[in-house]
């Protein structure tokens, strides 16, 4: 059932035009009042998730509460009256982008963490990734009895823990994972646990972190950073933790694979400042534009970054060429989420209510713009047309990733296969249409390189997942597949 | 999981002194645009709830939407931006007081009506009345796997729809209330039936009425009225119609029984200008002033009504006694729900905010004052003290109902048993607790000779249910029973 | 410059056929936080005015402060943290219904009271009335470099007061009030006084009350009795009353002339439980109805009040007429101001969403209608056609008040001339337009009459301003004559 | 009188630790929808008033509108149902931060633009700057029979226009504005005129813009470009135009000065990609840099800028250097102007929610900080600290604008002079006080020389206004001597 959410959401000028993250989760326990760490945590995450937002706490008096809202955390977790109703030492928390089931159209219902109340006590629940089999989990849910309140494939999850014949959560929550397909990292908790998983092949990341007495798991390090948190250590993939008063308890509840990190977040979805396999996310960033210079060198003089996430690569880019590095574009930093453009002529606008070009600098220069990605190529269009309007002599695209020519069904929003550029053009093809001097994307062993793996991509065991770019699929999409989703033929 | 209210209730400076109406159920099926006629309906029945009101529609081509909010339907449901939101020719709608599981902390997740998605397609419920073993078919429930989402007893209902094994929704929810104990109305529908069932004793009302090419179900009369609807019959006790396109279809899932309909809607829940059971209710209302001023006759100059709903008593007990009738307090037509008094000084005011004893009529004079219940008494001795205040000579009370000294579980929030006066006073006993010259209440019999049975009670086959006075529970009131209830003893 | 109000108000069904009070006044000096005084006066004094309301209070540390909010007292005036804001012993408000400059499209700025900072110190005014000749003042104002920041005539009131060369505030306003003419009745504060005076007529009401060791002055006796105030006295026509620690002082600073109180405020405007000039309103309009009973009886089986407004007057044509009282009509107490109808159809179903028919009562009855006045006729027919389709056997109106054949231009929305429905037909015409079997008004004399002047009317000097009735406009409406409006000719 | 403010606005954790510009004003004539052009340059004007803005357009039929907000241009200016309500060829907008009368509670009568009712028609009028001898203005105002309505400086040149005896209203703007004292850029309109003023010295911005048929003025070029409009020229030092449908006309109503434009706009105020006396603002930003590696070198392993007004000197202080640039400090883009913390434990995190240093990156490296500036200290502490927890070796700061020992009175929300570091510190005092290895500022020459003086400051008569660096005003603050500031000794 459709329910509208309370408030509208329009896009960003060029929010059509990149890959988002759909989720982040944060979770902590034996500190007082947790859930205003867990608001911490959540701003800290926001990138991952800009929709809207939700947390549950647990009070041994006061019981579970949750409060769940659209919009930022700033906006809503912050305020001392809605903090007050979620008192207690143990509480998770949930950013979102959006569903699988209804895009753009969020109901507060969709809204995680999810709530079951079971015989042995309640259990909230918040998922990062996604569930590849849930259409058909919740086929055979429904057919048995359960009423879903969401069109949330996560919701899948509590529904089977329900169902366990299990004594305990923890143990529900491992029968219900590995009915599961797709990519999880899931933080959960009970009156008394929190709990952590991530899938056999580690798709999405999620951190552990010691604050005072007590502990926290968030998507990234930087969550840990807010409140003061030390980094311990990532929780492993195939892992479940859970973690009481009398401490952290390890399981490995599935089968054992080979990892499959998702190299995308190291891209694009991971804030710099955050750390993921032992690596500093900006200096990955960095390390892509020195790869980008050494692959596809130009002659210019200046280079500038695509504001806000090309400026690690156009740094290294800068330092690695020699040619100056510079604030081509400012970004304007109060440029929210909406801006509803009043009438046509404003709308045709758009672009220039977020960014705007240094015009003094630009005049008759050789200009290399460094981007991190192209989806649908609409943003690059803008973003070149507004540098000849500004009188640049020369415009040349580098691209601190591979071409994106496929959908990624494991979390992450990505337009239909037909839709992003680079599935349907040569490199050579997106350089006319864009309408630029030159257009270079790194390649896949360069950004493998980057990422620190020497010897670039290892195409019989891949060292990450992928998919995205090289259209290889470490778990069958099987929901896809259903609705006739074709996979890459084999070579 | 508790979910505060997105705002606080506060009730009336007397409205814990009265007893409170859970609840109004309608529906509508081969109309356009439904939902503005539920709201309609609603906006009718919200006498029967005040804190909150929900629609559920359906469109062939845009499914199933809903809406709930807090608040009067009136400030919700009749802005154009809502209602465009729930299209479709069938639509049902449900306003509110609050629930058994959380008593003046109601979450937005507690308003019906319920959804439930089942393989067959959606249906929607919406409940009038209390499931008096709610909390034996809850815990069995989540036992076998069922995630409740609210802390309604309605929402057994629909879980029990959800694991029938019949084939279609108006068989699952006959298998459903067969499980079910207690006073139901309930008015549901699927993407293409509107269904209403009445419990077998018909605790409380449900009428059937004809609006054009299509059907509306209501709780009462003046929600026929609103819309123009034609007022066709009652559903009857044990009753369930299916209607459709085809027409109406009429089953007797259950039992036969005796009906025994709740005589405190003809006293004080039901709108004076609805009919219940082929009579008016404002001329039960009067008759029962009348049948008060031969039980109870006094000298006095004036019979003023305690507003709004000792009026019609008042008429009678005047035209009976030839005694005039006066407007001695007079109500405050702009104190609605909410007057979060500032400061103490003025909180001690309260009484003031709602009433004003007109000065110039009541000073010397002997007033009979008609209110329609005393519950706690607290109401009682704040006008006492008002008319007193004003110069009144003599303060005579007359009631218009027997003496509430039982709690009600189907369906009325009532006090627990010892907070009602009567349950621990004699008539005598409360005259001076209340410190009046006299007070009288109408007498059972007296009660039922007004609502047209002109030999009174038939004690050995009550007519009525009439728990509330007489401690007579026509249904075990199970859960309460399991929580230390004790009932009459036998006499 | 308009400034458009922050919410819109629409109307109630009927709110365009009835004349409105345009606004209440309300100030009170000595007691500890005078605001939480100021908004309960207010709220009783709602009806004279429901689309604004503004406080002004001074406190010796945190100097002025005021607040302004379109809607309801109770919804603004009610919450804590708005009324801590407004702290310290002395504070006057204002209820406004809608001003003379800026009709339905009130801005906030033309929300009372105004506020003038002199050379002296603050002042603050809340004005009930309206100023005859504010536009040619306004006019001058401005030529001399007045900045005007609404389009309310009262703020003229406090320009004369800014460029009055007296050294202190209360002659500045005698000064200003000398220059002005029309209805006035002006509460009105400084640092440590308490002002309220009347225009030379009286036209508009003003009471003074005492509460603790404070005083308190207000529209109408129901605004000392909801704070527990007692009533002192009427401030007199033409008086000024100046009330500070050390107690009151009385002024006449103008011409004394014969006072001419509205006679309309016994007949609709003022609450019921008020004292006028000595007189119970309730009682004035009871009254109204024994001498409708005499001036115009008819053979019938129930007398109606079309709620709520005729309800004395029928209960007084009842008793006269011996024929019974009934409710023939309901009320819809949840009928706010705003049903915003979201389809066509379900807009004609207007006066539904307020009244509804008590059919089982009406059906086959005689029934007499009293409603207070007639303006425009649209009500009148509306309701004779819910009585007839209810199946009444025959309708008969009766009509509290005379004729309104008159524009009111003293404080009252009225509709244009042409309009008013008794401005254009004969009584006989007017029942035949309305389509009743009779209708007749109240004698002008019989009107006097019931507000105790045995005579009737002295045509000689008219005991009350009753222009609306009779053209006979006691103070000149200069604006409106420069405007082009015609006085009634000398006959 | 106060007014609160509709909302509380906190600061940011590090607002009270930089100058903050007052206001930005903006205006276009002669296209369709005004107001939606004025939204949009209030939008890019946003850095220099975060606190609230303004809009007034004018429409021959609909006469003059306003709307004033709270908050942020982009969530109130844009949404059609306001827009819709400022129709019209003519418009002026103001962004404001607070003015001289009610710091951090602005109420929203004190939101800029003013507009006054003259004989000869409206006007409405917005203004950067502050009027050093407003308070005197206001006296003599106030004794003359003036009513203020705001605390702004501002509102004097709106009065002393009403009370000019000039017959057209430019002619009243010079008459008034030769009256006031001080720094003052000025957009104005009437029904028909768009008027922009700078006062002799032209402390503040303002440019000229052509828009298709129409024109623009704005306090930035940047405010042109997001409407797409042509940079024309900047409006000179003590000049007036007024343009209407017959074109622009220039007027010199000001006895002729040397101008002092405020240095401060180049080095934080304005945005970096406007153009301020023919330079680019972040050209003369990175050139502060380079001058400052030439004038404080030090041996390090990463220049990082302290984000993001520091980042334009740190990219030249990096290429003047040869120490590689980096991103050491990250900012949350999610982080909004409020964050109100609910517990003093998560208070005390404060810095942590707007920064997160990039520990990778910082660890066991010689980091140089380059900031903007050096207000209280306070924000260059805490900074301090994060690089030391994340193991930075050595930290040095370095300051792109010389040390600020004196308040700003002409337009810039400045700390008391005790309160500045500078006031009361030497640089070596500062370095220990912060507690870092070396802090440098830029000399006042160096600062100079980045602006364009080739030769630097010339002391006999200065370029700029630098009077916060120097404390040589350039006007004398007459209100501020009044209430007792002492003036820098002569030396």
């Amino acid at each position: 059932m459709r329910q509208l959410p309370a408030q509208p959401f329009r896009s960003h000028p060029f929010d059509d035009d990149k890959l988002k993250e759909e989720c982040g989760v944060f979770g902590v326990i034996g500190v007082a009042d947790a859930a205003n760490f867990v608001a911490l945590g959540m701003h800290a995450l926001q990138h991952r998730g800009q929709e809207a937002g939700g947390i549950v706490a647990h009070d041994p008096v006061e019981g579970f509460n949750s409060a769940r809202r659209f919009g930022y955390v700033r906006d809503n977790f912050t305020k001392a009256s809605l903090m007050e109703t979620l008192p207690g030492p143990i509480g998770i928390g949930h950013v979102r982008y959006s569903t699988a089931g209804s895009k753009g159209n969020t109901a507060i219902r969709d809204v995680q963490p999810f709530f079951g109340e079971f015989s042995m006590g309640g259990c909230a629940i918040a998922h990062n990734g996604n569930i590849t089999n849930a259409a058909a989990l919740r086929r055979e849910l429904i057919e048995r009895g359960s009423i879903f309140q969401s069109s949330s494939d996560s919701e899948c999850i509590i529904h089977l823990m329900a169902r366990s014949i299990q004594k305990n959560i923890p143990e529900r929550m491992k029968d219900a994972l590995r009915r599961v397909e797709g990519a999880f990292s899931v933080v959960a908790m009970t009156r008394t646990k929190l709990i952590g998983v991530r899938d056999p092949l580690g798709v999405r990341p999620l951190v552990l972190g010691r604050v005072g007495e007590g502990w926290a798991l968030s998507s990234e390090t930087c969550g840990l950073d807010i409140i003061g948190a030390e980094f311990i250590r990532e929780i492993d993939p195939g892992e479940m933790v859970v973690i009481d008063a009398k401490g952290i308890e390890s399981f490995r509840p599935f089968e054992q694979r080979k990892s499959r990190f998702c190299i995308f977040e190291h891209v694009y979805f991971s804030r710099p400042d955050s750390i993921l396999g032992g690596r500093s996310v900006y200096e990955t960033r960095r390390q892509i534009g020195v790869e980008l210079a050494k692959e596809a060198p130009v002659e210019a003089d200046l280079v500038c970054p695509v504001p806000d996430s090309g400026t690690p690569a156009a740094i290294g880019y800068s330092q690695e060429s020699g040619i100056p590095y510079a604030m081509g574009i400012i970004r304007n930093q109060y440029m929210g989420r909406t801006f509803i453009e009043p009438t046509e002529q404003i709308r045709n606008m758009g672009v220039r209510l977020k960014l705007n070009v240094n015009r003094g600098l630009i005049k008759g220069k050789r200009i290399i713009l460094v981007d991190d990605s192209v989806v649908r190529g609409t943003t690059s269009m803008k973003i070149k047309e507004m540098i000849l309007d500004a009188g640049a002599a020369e415009v040349h695209f580098r691209i601190a990733s591979p071409p994106t020519a496929w959908p990624c069904f494991y979390g992450v929003d990505t337009p239909e296969k037909e839709k992003l550029l680079a599935s349907t053009m040569t490199e050579d093809e997106m350089r006319d249409f864009i309408g630029v001097d030159s257009l270079k994307f790194i390649s896949l062993d360069g950004l493998y390189r980057a990422a620190g793996e020497a010897k670039g991509r290892d195409n019989a065991s891949p060292q990450y997942c992928d998919a995205c770019f090289s259209g290889d699929y470490p778990v069958a999409p099987s929901d896809q597949l259903e609705k006739g989703f074709q996979l890459k033929a084999a070579e």
